[in-house]
């Protein structure tokens, strides 16, 4: 039996390498070599080609290297078999520290102050305390609760929203869409870690922006987001970056990437862009991970982090 | 027996009330009431004049505004009787709030960002994780403590620096002038949380710039200084930006304030300037603080945060 990697632009000889070592007995196979799509018994993917699952007919799971499976799910060809999603604390590590940059950024004020040394300008407004602005995380799960923690620890109050409830030491819950509106009537600062499904593509509109908490940040109510570019939509951003209804925005992900260069938002000087680095997959921890996944289910372990397909994450 | 206010440039009215309210059984007055210079047994200044204390023969401490006491003890009739520093838990959160702002914004690259995104250019160079960063504090007094701690729990490894041995859980310390060099030799971003001494004049220099860790962060190591504009020498970080020495920079202290339309920092797109704001004696915790120490004093018990005259803080 084989593990196939079909990785599109991306270092897939690399990852072949690191998967032959930390599974010697195991064959570990790319496109390029000769195989039997009948030996395949999981396939790693990144970006699948149309016909990437054709004669697969022994595969026991997909093994998908991104974290947020939006794009796989829509593959025409997608096997009945489970969809196994990567989870990296590595990667987790790294999106926290680009919540907390970003949100720390707005709440010190940092577009006013910006705007002050372009002018040589010396006048003292004091920001807010961590403590009296809300971070409202959209999504709790893997990544959401990290950044929820790490905020609390720096001091913030925060609020989180969910599809199910959830208790989180210190952070205020709001489960279902019939608590959007408290949730985000309570937020200064609105950070987007949800996975793009069908219920969150276009979350992040001018109804949203215009339902965020007003007067606690000077200059009008913050986004981030750090999902996917299909939460947003980029029209509304520019429009309410213009007319004060959010006050600055921080965007690591965009409907089109990379961002044309016809985009207002490069223009826009409270929009704070960043070309998809808030987080990546680490190859040390994927092959750790996937390997032992592979370890687990042939000592007839129960499959881990499998995506629920009814619900699209 | 009475407290004295003495306070310039701030509201001095505010505060007696605050503290008339809370001390109803003491007598409180500012310079324009009518008292007996021998009545008052405590003085709450800020900036006094060079009379301040004419005439206060029973003076039993002087209590200062201001955390840092560089300029109260440089006032030429300082009478010999305890000065006892303000220590504020809200200015201290707000200080650790600006020191984690400034330090994941240039963690994350912010300086190489802005300006691909002035050039409406997509590069994706993943900024290094929070962990593979370290954060030099010099000073683990009170505020440097705070920030450290909050620091490690965002995920930065962190050194310290201070006169003497501190144990803080994670915190790798290294105590005085014979461990400066290997303290800045470990150091990727430098945070100044010093007191302002005779030994510490002038200590932000090029050549402690030059000992400071090459390699961990594009563009090089970074500067933050929140403590006082005496620690700079503001030519050498004018060189240290233009010649790569340093990164970038964030400055809330300026050798004079407010920082000169002539200076050239204003100027350079790597230093972040911010008027001497980084944290704010507030004045609800001061009229608490002060009003306790006062108490306690009427009770019996000894003094807190006493100045060392003779160490300079
Ligand atoms: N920019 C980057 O570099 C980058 C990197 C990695 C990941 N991402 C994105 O981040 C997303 C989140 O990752 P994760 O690992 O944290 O996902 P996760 O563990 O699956 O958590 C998803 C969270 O969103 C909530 N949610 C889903 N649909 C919802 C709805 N309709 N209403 C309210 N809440 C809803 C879930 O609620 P329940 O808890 O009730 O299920 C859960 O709390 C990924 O899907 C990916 O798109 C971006
Ligand atoms: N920008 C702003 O808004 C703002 C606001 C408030 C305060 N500040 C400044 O911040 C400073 C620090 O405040 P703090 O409350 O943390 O002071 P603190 O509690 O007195 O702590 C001072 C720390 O500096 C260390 N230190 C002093 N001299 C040293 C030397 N020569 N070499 C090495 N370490 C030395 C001390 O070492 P030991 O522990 O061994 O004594 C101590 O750890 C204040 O003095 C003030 O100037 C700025």
């Amino acid at each position: 039996m084989a593990l196939l990697l079909h990785l599109t632009g991306i270092d897939e000889a690399g990852w072949a390498k690191g998967f032959r070592e930390a599974m010697p007995g195991y064959r570990v196979v790319t496109r390029s070599d000769a195989f039997d799509p009948a030996e395949i018994e999981f396939i790693f993917v990144w970006k699948p080609a149309t016909d990437a699952f054709e004669g697969l007919d022994n595969l026991k799971a997909v093994l998908s290297l991104g974290a947020g499976v939006d794009a796989l799910l829509e593959h025409p060809a997608l096997p009945e078999v489970p969809v196994i999603r990567f989870v990296d604390e590595e990667l987790t590590h790294c999106m926290s520290d680009y919540v907390i940059s970003q949100v720390t950024m707005h709440q010190r004020l940092f577009t006013r102050y910006a705007a002050h040394q372009k002018a040589k300008v010396w006048s003292q407004l004091y920001p807010p305390a961590s403590h009296e602005i809300s971070v409202g995380i959209m999504g709790l799960g893997v990544l959401g609760t990290d950044a929820a923690l790490k905020l609390r620890a720096v001091g913030f109050s925060v609020n989180g929203w969910s599809r199910s409830a959830k208790s989180i030491e210190g952070v205020e819950g709001f489960a279902g869409d019939t608590r959007f509106m408290d949730f985000l009537a309570a937020t200064d600062i609105l950070v987007c870690l949800l996975p793009l499904t069908e219920e969150t593509r276009g979350i992040l509109n001018m109804q949203t922006f215009k339902a965020l908490r007003r007067g606690r940040l000077v200059g009008g109510p913050v986004l981030v987001n750090a999902a996917r570019g299909g939460h947003q939509k980029e029209a509304d951003i520019v429009a309410a970056l213009k007319d004060g209804t959010l006050g600055a925005a921080s965007l690591d992900v965009f409907e089109t990437e990379p961002l044309p260069r016809t985009s207002p938002l490069w223009e826009i000087e409270t929009c704070f862009i960043t070309p998809h680095i808030a987080a990546i997959s680490n190859e040390h921890s994927g092959v750790r991970y996937f390997s032992q996944i592979i370890a687990d289910h042939a000592a007839g372990k129960p499959l881990r982090n499998v995506v629920d397909r009814g619900r699209g994450y």
